[in-house]
């Protein structure tokens, strides 16, 4: 028998101590989370492959783990033509994301929900990518969406949940200080004509600034001028981020549009999120307004935002207004707004900071029975751990191993503090 | 662009009140068996197809699905001759249980677990079974092992914690009487040879045997002299059990079968964990001997356990030792005794007896802002909502829909009782 004792390639076995900082912030997020009034929903893990190939799930489409169609269909399947072989396989796969679950499920569900719908989401996902440091084949995604909310109402609800769930869990290590910037689609849209670019070259050009962080304002102008778009119109177009760079405002920013770039309900509404969430967000916390701020996702249609660790150069949490997606699927406008929180990017920032034995907050006693015990004293054994239970603690009662130095080292690492020793 | 609606086949979406009662319940399955010195693990959801596939799954290995290789790996399989071609497609699986990865998981990390190891394990498996009432083709486990205790205390801790939780679950819908089977396969062995059937006769007479609750004896002894058993032998093996159907300790059933027909160490084995887990299991809980209990799942080698409802006729939870199953994944003896909780067949029997709006225990207000509303009033009510959450509730921000009745009723339904409108 052939058997394999290390887990598929790119997934993970959680050891106790992962489990208990896992559990530990999930509990922060549901219960911050259920506070402001977003309800758990979950949906199956295996979808349509239909649905899956909408073509709304970019570049994920590409990374299915493909489920193998079963009995009669998979014996006519394996019938087909060689060239369409492939494609007849596979009735389901697992989901790569938790919005086109979710957008099946509003479609199917919605007259049993309240309107606007405020669902938090939390389950795995998996994702047939190159495994590497931090990215895996499966793991678990956590979505907060406002479905149905047309009203900034939606974005301020999100903005200011999501920055008081990630101050409750930073502050185990010190963290308090971390920056929420915020954007709108229609702003990097008019700005982009305003510079003199064609409606058509929009979607590369933010593909380009989006890569600020990473390549500044010079590898930006090499990128687009290399692509073959007007230099002057390059310039013209980065000169308007580069006045920007060291902090501005919606208004100002937009004002240097020119008068008509830009419908005024567009900034007057962003204004209004960034007045009420700096009002609203715990001390430390800081919103900006981030012109350069893209979000790599296409379905975005108004107001984005994007959460950064001060000082550690890693997103943890993003989102935004995607009013058209949802109708896709279901077959009529849905209007939308969603977080989508970093959970394994949070988990490893964490897992590098933590005090080892994190999350071991109860007393634990191990009783060691040796096997010369009598009923007895067995018995009076399991007596004292339900007393000790009952206050609350934690308390084990296990053979006496013949390493028992060894077994308490082990006992130890998990919280143990306590050993009684019953040895007749 | 196809689009499905409904689930995959088998598979439910969770409204958030199904959600309010899974968490309940999962955080008391969590907090009970942490308290008795349980730690959570966790293992991938998709698993070698090789693992699944090793014969230790009995009949669900015929209801793996199964996962389509991908890329060059696919290619490869697609070019295979027609009659391997099915068998080549897949690398993986989605597991059917929670054993089989538990096992792969001992053998890859047990030198950085406490022997010895009391897990918990909790997640979803999937079986390509037909959806029926009840049965579903992904579906939580809830699996409780100890794995490395040859003795008895291993038995004792798991019917204690597993009855302590049970009894805490049920006595949200005022049930708090249950029943623990207990019997040895040792035992079910003897009084098959006690009464003249060859070792090789043993499995078939339990498959029989283990349809008691269903057919009665006359059924069992009907369907034994029908598969060509000898009806003297079957009517000495049945007068063993008709004499005991009406309850009967082990040291009495197992005296019946003669002086040599048992090891006396298993019957004073049975004898201590009836007599230990009588004193710790809650009021309301029985423990009887049942010399009748066999389990289905033929990898048992001792003690064999299940707890049934007290007039709800059905089984919650069953498990049992099985000493040989670990060894034969990784290659190494390792003992093991474990429980699986009915978590879906729990869930089920609380829906069905719980109050409607169960588990909406806080709290909950609701403001509702109409789009004539003022930025300061706007304003106002974030702050009023953060002051509520502060103190223990749930606060909810929404703009006001122009069917506010129905937006009122769908609200009141999830737990909202207070409703605040802010018109300007």
């Amino acid at each position: 028998m052939q058997f394999i004792k290390t887990p598929v390639k790119g997934m993970s076995d959680m050891l106790p101590a992962d489990m208990r900082l896992r559990e530990h912030v999930l509990s922060m997020v549901k219960s911050t989370y259920a506070s402001f009034g977003f309800m758990q929903v979950e949906t199956p893990m295996m979808e349509h492959i239909e649905n899956l190939t909408s073509k709304q799930g970019g570049d994920n489409e590409k990374l299915i783990f493909k489920v193998l169609k079963r009995g009669r269909d998979l014996e006519r399947a394996l019938a087909s033509d060689p060239e369409v072989l492939a494609e007849a396989l596979a009735d389901n796969g697992m989901r790569y994301d938790l919005t086109v679950p979710l957008a099946r499920y509003y479609a199917n569900n919605k007259d049993k929900l309240p309107s606007p719908f405020k669902a938090l989401q939390i389950g795995n996902v998996w994702r047939a990518d190159n495994p590497q440091k931090g990215r895996f084949r499966q793991f678990t995604q956590c979505d907060i969406d406002i479905l149905g909310d047309k009203t900034n109402l939606a974005e301020i609800e999100l903005i200011t949940a999501t920055a008081t769930m990630l101050s409750q869990i930073f502050s185990e290590i010190g963290v308090s200080e971390f920056t929420i910037h915020i954007n709108d689609r229609e702003i990097l849209r008019a700005a982009a004509l305003a510079a003199g670019f064609a409606e058509d070259d929009i979607d590369a050009v933010l593909i380009s600034l989006d890569k600020f962080d990473k390549i500044g304002f010079d590898g930006i102008r090499a990128e687009l001028v290399g692509n073959g778009y007007d230099p002057a119109v390059v310039d013209t177009y980065l000169a308007l981020y580069e006045q920007a760079a060291q902090g501005i405002d919606c208004a100002s920013f937009s004002a240097k549009l020119g008068a008509d770039a830009l419908d005024g309900r567009v900034v007057s509404n962003i204004t209004e999120i960034i007045e009420c969430t700096r009002d609203m967000v715990p001390e430390g916390v800081s919103i900006v307004y981030d012109p350069t701020l893209v979000r790599g996702m296409g379905y975005y249609t108004g107001p984005i935002f994007e959460i950064t660790l001060d000082g550690y150069n890693s997103s943890v949490a993003g989102g935004g207004r995607y009013d058209k997606m949802i109708g896709k699927f279901c077959g009529e406008d849905v209007c939308a707004c969603g977080f989508s929180i970093g959970f394994e990017r949070i988990i490893a920032v964490l897992k590098d900071h933590l005090p080892e034995g994190f999350g071991l907050t109860q007393e634990a006693t191990a009783f060691l029975v040796s096997d010369k015990a009598s009923l007895e004293s067995k018995m009076r054994t399991f007596e004292q751990a339900r007393a000790l239970r009952e206050t609350g603690a934690i308390a084990t009662v296990l053979p006496m191993k013949k390493n028992m130095k060894n077994q308490i080292k082990l006992l130890e690492a998990e919280g143990y503090t306590v050993f009684e020793k019953i040895y007749e």
